[in-house]
């Protein structure tokens, strides 16, 4: 089965286009988890902090896990505790596959030739939830090195019924410095910037990958902070399924995101990340669950996500 | 003492830009290593691979150590085998460090704020050849997601005397279908493409980072296949070191990347990954050596590529 019919087969299931991401940062784990890691036997401090972030993130993925058709671990976190980390990110995806959950490594690799091609071998494992090392059933991809270097991905992906999804507009405040440059002859008005060249190549990647489904392996990421764009890029990627970060905590709202979906909940996936995993500490949760009980804060933060993001 | 100033030291040592990357690929390894790590017991093929690429760069390691300035492993051939290809990376890189050599790990980060601050503290250990998990002096960036995105790599390069390498333009062959677009009002004739504007931003970093010392810690990677966009970049970014790649195996020569330097060896370093690693069994070191040997054919094949890159 390709990865796009795996991911609508777990958004029909759950109803919902809501995606988990997993974020673990030392200092915002509950205490109690700090506590339990700390007073077990650890050579190190890397080995104790990946340690908590695997139990957290697991923690997470079991209250989830019945609700979502997917969760998004950020690579970043996990590397900076070195390999220590590594394996407790290996162990986190492994454990999300397990739970039937989609896989989405958000990890922004990119490289050339037979480079991008081991990326995209040690990742992506597709249909294989038992695959040794990474288990991802899709990985973000940086585009920058040009359409060539995007190629390796998009076989590894196809052969192995994964998927990529592409940065094309990220969240950030500054995305736009060198995403929007305009092309020569173009002007702001035919707004040829150059994130839409990049979609032209992901659409074209898309397109030849559906298999006569409605969405192709190779999909976009289109940050939820720039709604207008997310409208025009869904119209220029039509058989690109979405990745859209930056709802909740970055300020994205319901209404934001409305625009990256084709028909019903169909064909993009809204994703928030600190907003559940830290639910226990923010605003309202914070004074209905107490620390402890900082599972419930994520299952409440779950569920009001989900309402949040009913359109019909 | 900052990136810059331990990079001049070396190379300054060493008399040569030459920059040794460590790209292992299982079945191009010399039989004599195959054979040798599958002898021994191990649990599975990832540990075995890793194993016998964590013996490979290290035996690489001890040939060129007293020869060349740096070492640059290419953090996805590690990756493709999972955590255990991150533990042998881990080892690569502390195994280069005690030997003296200057780190640069080959890993094309990029990613938002905290995210993107998170892969710096994990990857860059700058002064610190002991750090936990990762230890490399330098890492590769990739600039996609804009200026801001850039800024928690440089914070953390220069807490820790670390450095990193910015993609500007990539050595790959459709590297130009992104990085050579063209901005409003600009023609081909004032050049104003994409990898420009983003010269402009690793040139005003590396000014800002240089503390009276002639180069800065925010440097830029540009391909040796692009020869014209070499000297135009040198212009455009005086006070950035370079990290050239594509000499050798990719089809750069020595005079392809002399305009790279400013004065002297001063301002670059000069890749060669595959011709180095693979020397035994490439012409014309695989009629001298045999395969056994293969660590004289490293050395070999090194003391060509400084022969080869001696300009004065």
């Amino acid at each position: 089965m390709s990865f796009a019919q795996r991911l609508e087969a777990r958004i029909r299931k759950t109803q919902t286009p809501a995606l988990v991401g997993l974020d673990p940062r030392f200092d915002q784990l509950p205490i109690v988890i700090q506590k339990a890691v700390r007073s077990r036997d650890h050579s190190d401090e890397s080995t104790m902090r990946a340690s908590a972030f695997e139990e957290f993130c697991c923690r997470i993925i079991d209250v989830v896990a019945p609700l979502v058709p997917a969760v998004k671990p950020q690579a970043a976190f996990f590397e900076e505790l070195g390999p220590a980390g590594c394996t407790a990110l290996a162990r986190v995806m492994q454990h999300a596959r397990r739970a039937g959950l989609v896989v989405i490594c958000d990890a922004k690799r990119g490289d050339i030739g037979s480079t991008a091609e081991a990326y995209a071998r040690g990742y992506l494992a597709g249909e294989d939830p038992n695959a040794a090392g990474w288990a991802a059933d899709a990985l973000t991809v940086n585009p920058y090195l040009g359409k060539d270097t995007l190629e390796p991905f998009v076989k590894v992906a196809v052969e192995r019924g994964a998927g990529i999804y592409v940065l094309v507009r990220t969240s950030n405040p500054g995305s736009g410095i060198f995403q929007d440059r305009l092309s020569p002859g173009d002007t702001a008005e035919t707004n040829q910037k150059l994130y839409r060249h990049v979609a032209d190549v992901v659409e074209e990647f898309a397109a030849e990958t559906t298999g006569n489904q409605p969405f192709g392996c190779v999909g976009a990421v289109v940050g939820a902070t720039y709604p207008e764009e997310l409208g025009e890029l869904r119209d220029l990627m039509p058989h690109a399924p979405f990745l859209i970060p930056g709802y909740g905590s970055q300020g994205g709202t319901a209404a934001d995101v409305a625009a990256g979906f084709t028909s019903g909940i169909n064909g993009a996936l809204i994703n928030s990340s600190r907003a559940i995993n830290f639910a226990y500490h923010r605003k309202p949760y914070r004074d209905e669950f107490p620390p402890e009980q900082w599972e419930d804060a994520v299952l409440a933060a779950t569920k009001q996500m989900i309402a949040d993001l009913k359109f019909d």
